[in-house]
């Protein structure tokens, strides 16, 4: 019950165990090209370039940004926790001119700062996390993609901890790339990150195809526009999933099997049925612990709904108590980073885990474990208040 | 039966059905740390820095390549077919002055040509492909090492169509670093990528560590000199597999369990017994196909045990007879890259595959669909002459 990786569902660990078949075996590439489409319904997109980088989250952000970011680019990064400080690092090794502006832990940017940043910076990219498991903070980006097209900006996001569990329209909302991972409200293992990409985007990729030393000019463009690297390179790796099929990296199949299962399962349930349970799971965890008596880090009203931060009570030692969580129970939750290090932890309710006994047994384990540590907390009140809200009592 | 992806041993596959657990659980970071110690006994080395990296076998080398290379580097890479050349690709786009040595396919280059080439253009790294799928070859390595510390040259391998099926000796081969896939004679799929790094080698990523934006000074030598990759930055990924553990990537759980029980399996049947159930069965393969009257493609003294490229008969049109095998024996054999476009067949016998079954069981789909095709071949022959080399008689 961490901010994830998480549990996955049986379904997900199942299908690693299927059989391998050949690169180009008719079935692997059927598998393939169902994997895109189940993603496009994910993403909400119609964009072909949907594919998976095979690698964690983390390289599908560094696929996105080396491949569309060239060197000395203007680069905007809203920072609002870690993972804004994250795209920075990525994109300053890509050699971006890379302009930050932050808000403090716990709040979201309104949509007029980040464009106040754009008329000031006039980035060539805006990267931008949706939800950042940091602060628990969700982004808005529903106006962003409007204004970053009127000033000619390409947009994108990271949505590894957010993608299926809270709302996301890549088309709707306007943008040009985004990356996530399957260990959080996909229910999967870390390991391929889907990323999909407008036709925008595959234009700039597509114009930073590397020439060939041997007939490459000196003053050639190509010479130093090529992308940084061959593994993430977004063209050659388009044209692996493409009708071309050119051989690029050899997929790895069972972490596709495993992608295309953690999509089935969402897209069979309903995306929209998917975030609803998340928005109840969560609603159910917050007012549980509120009812033990803990206090939550952060603009509730911007939250997550697959992740909160609970104030660790004054006298609780926080590792200590995590721990014996684990131990005891069998439970894990997060501790945290930089500014909040010490002072919260985090509760996930994402992609299996957010079901009502993973969270009441969760809640009756913590009020176990406060209670150990000297914590007041009232007898049953959070496990009652949570299971209030599963019955739409909440 | 191609020159991989191949069949997973059924207890890899099995493997990645375990439940997934949090990423500092003592489970994980146990199952991290005993997977360094397998693999370390794989590679045959001592190197303290053997990890995983979370990606196909190109994430491997890249991952080794960027963080070995400062952009300006001379990097010298002998090119013996398509992987050599794709060393010299990754190479470039760190931004190495790469030098290319070639010979012609089918052959491996003797050590005074490496060295000869070594003293001309005065690299910082040699990166010599040890199994080439493309050719089938097996460049000899063991006298390499010594030649590269004579020169102060730091050695790098691609060894992942070798490893676990043919002789590799990390250490005693003097090499610095090198990277491997599970998808060739380890048995596994596609998606983690084996890596080891001599004391030597971890100095240079360790000089490489990147300076944040904000404490960096501008004529700071680490504003130049940061590796151009966060993800496949190895000083990163060692101090999160090292005792401080600290965040960078999540490690893919799955794809953990696999690399593991691929090295389980290597090392509980024996290292040597494994190489020498390669070598029987390329030897029978071999054995069966010539029985078959097809010609071998290259100098078969230095094939590679796990593979062999077949001449395609006279008049048997390549892809349909390919085809053909897949469809009706569902039996998949390779076709070739470059100058063997067309020209050859490639025939794996590695890791699960390396069996006499699926030996005997290929030679007599392979005899069916020749004679199909109207290519003279002698009934049964091809199976008996592999079975003497499996009874001992070949």
């Amino acid at each position: 019950m961490g901010p994830g990786p998480i549990s996955a569902y049986p379904s997900v660990l199942r299908s690693m165990s299927a059989p391998l078949v050949g690169q180009y075996d008719p079935f692997m590439t059927h598998a393939m090209t169902e994997t895109q489409d189940l993603y496009r319904q994910v993403w909400g997109t119609a964009n072909e370039a949907t594919v998976l980088i095979d690698g964690t989250s983390r390289a599908g952000i560094e696929a996105a940004l080396v491949s569309l970011i060239r060197p000395g680019d203007r680069v905007l990064v809203p920072v609002f926790g870690r993972f804004g400080h994250l795209l920075a690092e990525i994109a300053e090794r890509a050699l971006a001119e890379v302009h930050t502006i932050e808000t403090a832990w716990g709040q979201v940017f309104p949509a007029s700062a980040i464009e106040e940043a754009i008329v000031r910076v006039q980035p060539t990219l805006l990267a931008l996390v949706q939800g950042d498991t940091s602060t628990t903070m969700n982004q808005p980006l529903d106006e962003i993609g409007a204004i970053c097209a009127k000033h000619g900006v390409l947009f994108y996001t990271d949505a590894t901890a957010s993608l299926g569990g809270n709302a996301f329209e890549a088309d709707a909302w306007g943008l040009d790339a985004a990356t996530a991972g399957l260990q959080k409200c996909l229910g999967g293992p870390s390991g391929s990150a889907p990323l999909t990409l407008s036709d925008r985007a595959v234009e700039v990729v597509r114009s930073r195809s590397k020439v060939e030393a041997g007939i490459r000019e000196e003053d050639d463009a190509s010479a130093s526009d090529f992308v940084r690297s061959n593994y993430f390179d977004l063209g050659m790796i388009l044209d692996y999933w493409g009708p071309r099929r050119l051989n690029h990296h050899t997929e790895a199949t069972s972490m596709l099997y495993a992608a295309r299962e953690c999509a089935r399962v969402l897209l069979g349930e309903g995306r929209d049925a998917v975030i609803e349970r998340h928005r109840v799971a969560g609603a159910a965890m917050l007012a549980g612990v509120r009812a033990l008596g803990m206090d939550v880090f952060g603009d509730v009203a911007h939250k997550m709904n697959n992740v909160v931060a609970v104030m660790i009570p004054e006298g609780v030692p926080g590792d200590i108590a995590r721990q014996a969580m684990l131990e005891d129970f069998g439970i894990e939750i997060g501790t945290s980073f930089g500014p909040l290090h010490g002072r919260v932890w985090r509760i996930g309710t994402m992609g299996y885990n957010a079901r009502k006994d993973a969270v009441l047994t969760t809640l009756a384990a913590l009020e176990a474990i406060l209670r150990r540590f000297g914590a007041p907390v009232p007898a049953g009140a959070g496990v009652e208040a949570a299971a209030d809200v599963f019955a739409g009592r909440g």
